[in-house]
Order: C-alpha cells, then sequence, then structure tokens
C-alpha cells in the first residue's frame, strides 16, 4: 500500500452523497417516466468509443474538448517510439469518452439497423465528458438525457418532442417556463429575402442567437464586421420583431415575398403543422413561444427547433433540440431523418434546488432500526429484522457490540429512521416488543406474533400524506 | 462532416438496446430494492480519477489495466516536449478511469468524513474499466455493485452482508448457489500451526484458492515448487479436508493446537458468531458453505471472506467480499474498519439468461397505439393520447404521414403495443372510438368519453397474472 495521498477528485467532477443521490433519482424517476409514457425505450451506451467515431462530428473547438485515453502496451510503446509521437498527441491515444448521446445514436443505428423498428424512440440517461475551462456550475462529467425520434421527416414527431418536454416540465412544477420554436428553413428563407447571399446564414444566425445577451445593436455591429449592411439589417430586425397574438397570426401577417420563398414557406407550413399539433395536445398557448430570435447554436439543425428558458435563476436554456436530418446517417451512409431533445438534467436540479422546489426530499433510509439489548438477544433482533424485510419493511439492525439504548436512538435519529423496535429479555420473557416513534418520543408494547402487522400499520400512520 | 467512416464499437464494449436494458434494469432494481431493504444508502463516484488515487492500490499487474487520459492543453505539450515522455507513459496522463468502487469510496470517505453516519452503509451501481485482454465474456466497460459498511470491526456487520447477498440470491431465484465463508486470520492460523514460516502465508494462500482447478496435486507441486514441505503440505491437506455436519462441529473438532493458535483462535471465535447470526436470519444451512479452501486473490482482506459459486452454468464466483480493514483508511491517515461485498451483476445477467430465469421479460413499450386515420382527424388522436398519458397510461399517436390501418397495426405489433385506439370520422360523428386488442384481434366500439376508463380496465384484463 503506498503513503497517505491527500484525496482530491478529478477536477470538473462530483460525489453524489446519499441526500444528493435521493434528489437526482427523484427528478430522473420523473423524466425516465414521461419519456415511457410517451413510447420512448431505453438505450446504453459504452463511455468509450474509438476516437474517428468521436471527432470531426462536433466542429473544432469541441474536439478538443473530447477526452482521450491513451494507447495500452505495444500500442502504445510503437506510438512512442514514432517520430511523430512528439507532434501529434492523436498518434498517442485510440478511444475518447463520450462527448454526447447522439454520435453513439448514430453509431448504433448504423450497427444495428436492421434489429430496430421504425420510428425508433429511444432516451437515454448517462454521463458525457467535456474537458471544459473550469467555472461554476460547470462540470467536466454531467448527466445527458436525451430523447429521439429516428427514422421520419414527419413533423409530427417534431411537435411530440415539445409536447414531451412540456409534461417533464409541467410534471416537476418548473414554474415560468417557456418553450420557444422556431424552424432552421424558416430563418434560412429570411435570411435570403432580406438580401443576404445565401451563405451567409450562418453568420446571420449565430448573430441573431445572441440578441437576448448583445441587443440589437450588439448583433448589427457583429453583422456590420462581417460585410452585412444596415439595409439587410433593418429588414431582419423588422421582421423579427414585428409583434403578434397567435403564432398564426404572427406567420399570416409575415411579408408576402417572405411567405412564397420556398425555404421559408416549407418552414411556416411546418411550424403551423407544430403548433396545431401542440394545441391538440391541450398545451396552454401561454406556455409556447414562436420565436425567429432562437438559431440554436449547433451546425447540424435542418428544421424545427426549440429550447425551454426560465425567468428564474438565470441559467440559460434547460432543454434545447431540433430536427437534424444529415447527422444519424453519417456512420450508415445515407439519410436517416431524426429529431429530438436534451432534457438539461444537470440545469434542472440547479433550478429545482435554487427555486427550493424539492422540499423534504432525503436518502431512503430503513423505516426500523431494531435495536440490540445484549449479546442473548441479538438473535431475537435479528430475527425481527428478517420478518420485517421480508413483509417489505426496511430494517436495520444495530450493528456496534449492544450499547446503552440512548445511544442506538441517536443512531436512528441521525440516519433520519422513524421506528426502533426494543425487544430487551422483560419485553420478550413477556411475548411483547416495544416499538418506539422518535418523531414524538411515544411508544407502544406490541405483541411479538403481530409486530410486523403493527409496524406496517404504524408506518401506514405516519406517512405525510 | 467527415467522410462515411465504419462504424465500430470500442474493443470489449457493448451497446444495451431496449429489450436488454429491460433485463439489465429488471435484475438492478431487485438488487437496489434489496440494498435498501438493509438500509444502504446510494452514493455514486465519478468516472475519472486523478491517476495517484488508482495506482498503487491494486497490485502491479492492475495497475496496468486502468486506461490512463492523456493530459490536455498546455500540459500536454509540456509533457511531450519533456525528455521523460519517451519514457515514461506516467508523464503523459493525469487521470484514469475508475477501476472498481472501493478505492472511490476510500477517497469519498476522506474527502466527507464529518457529513456522514456511522456505520455508514452505502451501495454503489456504476460501470468500471479495465483494459483486460479480450475475451468471450469478459468485457473492458462493466457495471459493478457494491455494498459496503464502513466504520464498525463488529462481525455483525460482515453477517448482515452475507444475509444480504443471501436476499438478493433468493429475490432472483439464483438456483443451486452456495456462499462459501471462510476467515483470513483462520487460515493465517492454519498456516503458522502446519510449520510454515508466517510470511508464507500469502503463497499457501494463494495456491489452496486454486485447488478447485488444479486438484491437491497441483498444488502440492505448486508449494513444492516454493519450498513448503510435504509434512506442512499434509497438514494443511487433512485440517482443510476434515469432514463435518455442521460449521459448528467442524471448528470444534479442529486440533487443539491449531484452535490455541491467537490467529486461529480470533477467526474461530468470529466464524461461530457469523453462522450463528445468519441462522438467527433464517437462512437455510444448506445455502451455507465454511470452506478452508476459499482464501480471494486480493490481498487487502483481513476478517471474513465470503463468496458465492453456483453449479450451473460453469462461471466462477458470482458474488465475492470480505473484510478489509487497512484499505479504507489508506488516504484518511487512520484505519478504518470496512466490510462489503460486490454482486457481481454481469455474471448474474449471464447465468439468469443461460438457465431461462428471464421468461418474457420486453423493453417498456407503450400500451396503446392511437392510429391516425387521416390528416382532418390527427388532432383527435393527439388529444386522446394526451388524455390517457394524463392518466398514466403509456400512449404513442402514429407519427408517419397516416397511412392504411394495417400498417398502423404491423407497427403497433412489432413494437409489442398491445392495444390500438382507431377514432375514424365515422365513429368520431357517432361520439365512439374503436378499441383493438392486437394479442386476439378483437375489437369493441366505446364511447369516447368513457374511452380513457375503459382502455384502463381492458388493459387491467390484459395483465398476465
Amino acid at each position: 500500500m503506498s503513503p497517505k495521498i491527500t484525496a482530491h477528485r478529478a477536477p470538473g467532477t462530483r460525489d453524489f452523497l446519499p441526500d444528493e443521490m435521493a434528489l437526482r433519482e427523484r427528478v430522473r424517476r420523473v423524466i425516465e417516466g414521461t419519456f415511457q409514457l410517451y413510447g420512448f425505450q431505453p438505450l446504453e451506451t459504452p463511455a468509450t468509443e474509438r476516437l474517428e467515431i468521436l471527432t470531426g462530428k462536433y466542429g473544432e473547438e469541441a474536439d478538443r474538448l473530447i477526452f482521450k485515453i491513451l494507447k495500452r502496451g505495444e500500442e502504445l510503446s510503437a506510438a512512442m517510439a514514432s517520430p511523430e509521437s512528439g507532434k501529434a498527441s492523436g498518434e498517442l491515444a485510440d478511444l475518447g469518452l463520450r462527448y454526447d448521446l447522439t454520435v453513439p445514436l448514430a453509431r448504433v443505428i448504423a450497427m444495428h439497423r436492421g434489429e430496430l423498428t421504425y420510428p425508433f424512440k429511444r432516451y437515454q440517461i448517462q454521463p458525457v465528458w467535456r474537458a471544459e475551462r473550469q467555472q461554476k456550475g460547470r462540470y467536466r462529467e454531467f448527466v445527458q438525457c436525451d430523447a429521439d425520434i429516428v427514422g421520419t421527416s414527419s413533423v409530427s414527431a417534431d411537435a411530440e418532442i415539445i409536447a414531451l418536454t412540456d409534461d417533464i416540465l409541467q410534471r416537476l412544477a418548473i414554474p415560468g417556463y417557456r418553450i420557444h420554436i422556431n424552424h432552421r428553413m424558416l430563418l434560412q428563407g429570411l435570411v435570403e429575402y432580406c438580401g443576404a447571399p445565401k451563405d451567409r446564414f450562418v453568420d446571420v444566425a449565430v448573430a441573431v442567437d445572441k440578441l437576448d445577451k448583445i441587443g440589437w445593436d450588439g448583433v448589427s455591429e457583429e453583422l456590420m464586421r462581417k460585410n452585412i449592411g444596415s439595409g439587410i439589417m433593418d429588414k431582419i430586425r423588422t421582421t423579427i420583431d414585428h409583434s403578434y397574438s397567435t403564432p398564426q397570426e404572427f406567420l399570416d401577417g409575415l411579408d408576402a415575398d417572405l411567405q412564397a420563398q420556398p425555404s421559408a414557406k416549407r418552414g411556416i407550413e411546418e411550424l403551423n403543422q407544430i403548433f396545431k399539433d401542440l394545441k391538440a395536445c391541450g398545451i396552454s398557448q401561454s406556455r409556447l413561444s414562436l420565436t425567429l430570435r432562437l438559431a440554436r447554436g449547433l451546425d447540424y439543425y435542418t428544421g424545427p427547433i426549440f429550447e425551454t428558458l426560465i425567468e428564474e435563476p438565470k441559467i440559460g436554456s434547460i432543454t434545447g433540440g431540433g430536427r437534424y436530418d444529415n447527422l444519424i446517417g453519417v456512420f450508415s451512409g445515407e439519410t436517416i431523418p431524426a429529431t429530438g431533445t436534451t432534457i438539461g438534467i444537470e440545469r434542472i436540479f440547479d433550478v429545482m434546488r435554487e427555486l427550493n422546489l424539492f422540499g423534504e426530499v432525503t436518502a431512503p433510509s430503513a423505516q426500523v432500526l431494531v435495536a440490540v439489548f445484549s449479546e442473548e438477544t441479538r438473535a431475537e433482533s435479528l430475527k425481527i429484522a428478517a420478518e420485517l424485510r421480508r413483509a417489505g419493511i426496511s430494517a436495520e439492525v444495530y450493528l456496534e457490540p449492544p450499547k446503552k439504548l440512548a445511544k442506538q436512538f441517536a443512531y436512528a435519529d441521525k440516519k433520519r429512521i422513524p421506528f426502533v423496535v426494543i425487544a430487551g429479555p422483560d419485553e420478550l420473557s413477556r411475548g411483547e416488543v416495544t416499538v418506539k416513534r422518535l418523531s414524538s418520543g411515544g411508544q407502544i408494547h406490541v405483541s411479538r406474533d403481530h409486530l410486523v402487522e403493527q409496524i406496517g400499520k404504524e408506518i401506514e400512520n405516519g406517512r405525510p400524506d
């Protein structure tokens, strides 16, 4: 064994102790349960992927954030002996840690194409790793939580993803959220309609996406620097800011030339269908918003896009997604349409904690501590615990050598175990045991034969609801 | 986007598609539920640990199996520029992937010492990574499933771990298993009693541990090579193989000199207490075995040790653990007693699959497919699905553009969705919908207003139990 080493975690990682685990499990269960209510099915993929699967999918900057795994054994020796090794770190690594859940999904689709039924509706809740610069609230290992529908171009799938998002946030009782919806093709049409060159779409989208942060002045400045003139700029601004009371009214009110532009036309039709579907699902209009400012950063979106913002706390989007018809097929060599969303479970934890939405969630603890009066009665205490567990009642036996009962009560108290059973020799000789309810301090004598039944009732009565 | 790349997984890793996920989830839920019945609480730690935390804990051979993560940015450049980099791969990596769940537990105890209540009973179910040579049934990423009790030397804790193990295997209905129990101090005492030098304990333990594989002849040969004479050898064999009907009888029947040897004495006392506890818990003697051959490979065990073997299939131990009083404190700089077990969940999956114990477990699928008759009735179909989900009934809406109903039935069939709701214009005009049960092909007409209630009943009736 090595000499004492100071215990530190890897930078940007966290341990989840029991109470924190209970909070996370609760949110996770709501999300997973809702995924299943919509017929989504679980998938898990390994943490490590071959580097060639991961790189070149997320852009250059993201590629630098992929954690790479050193080759092993002879391959490592060979790589280190090679004259290249001083230059290309890529030579030294063959695997990387999963950066998101979408590229692994694309790989799974390519490898298991024939085993799946389409549309394939899958959810995946697993950690991803990014070697980001350390800052508060940003982690290098965090859980992603994705639902995607693969294999249909139908805009009904996009609407379903939005309805699913809304349902999850309703079930989690997140206050004051709004799902913003836009369409990449309407944005594309808008850029062309305003007179900007077709290939400047991404520049405009990226600038407009920052609107909330930098305002129109900032956007103008950024586009000016990219040689997009103020005439174009004004037209974009007028279109985007034009006010409305319903999405339908907004779309109907768009300039006829814009409505006629082919990309825009398709975008408008699909948006209309989406809002119609969402209305049929009974989703309140107040929680939805058609937002032409929304562009979403990632290059790979091709159709409807959506993200959820909340007023408080200021934390960025808590869900985000859209249609990406060209990514899933990257390993299959064909086009496979897909749409989906990430539910930002880590941010949702933060929001719920900040807004005190968790109430009294604590780690699951046993419902009963069976005290041990003396070595002579230990066997009886073990027997009682076994009976309780067989009846589905969680129970601990005091494990340390028998001590004063006060010490055993203190242990139960610290562990938030609500009941203590005391089976001392006097009680046992009378065919009885004592059940103490720690919250009130009250205690009752119960026939040993009816103990399990009686505790079941006490637990039932003790429920807060 | 890069040109087409052949999709391969990282070697030794697996994808879990929905049906496989359902099997894994089922086993996991039983194990987790049983952990909680005994008052164990969940813990999760990050996948990555600093290399200095991981290395030097598992022995030299294991250290080579740790996946190491390449340094990043400037630190990598510096490491690669250094003249050392050609020699020491350790210079190039700063993190490693979790190799087991015990060292991370030790780190957590050191970092969160004051936040925990002792004895701290924690369970942890997370993947670990080992760069093992590839072979059938051996994976480089696999889930470990540990329960440990930290902070008490009481042998009651060891007994509880064994009782927990038995309870899990009972609940999973694993046939023909036996939990083998021994004590490192009894083994130590035995080695000394037989006349072998004290420091040869590990040699003897390692050889005896192979008994089932290589027989007494093999063990003799191996010990001979290590200069442990045949006189010693014979004495060991006689003691280990001496027959008995109960553990108590076996221990009582040991030679008086062995019983008086200090290490052996302590081991015998503790084993007696453990078997007494297990009897009190109601565990059938036929599932337990006192086995002096059991040594367990890992150096770090200090007290009782246990592992579970099954007759069929031949797969090695399916659980294994013991007391390890010197490991948890390695980062805390003090001795912290601990005992625990790994439930070999991956091997248990394999056993259950091999023995056909899973029955008809399939991925969770929706209970209802709401067909879409035409674009005009899509809104009503969406409304029906939303109502079903609000009532807790999982439902899909057919997402593709409306097609012949036969196609929609085929989709439901492939996805094992038992009911299809058809809300065509004729039916709707009569205030009705049709509910078709795919298994029988039978269908009923139901009032639109009572649809949710009616489907709830149909699902209830359709349950196999």
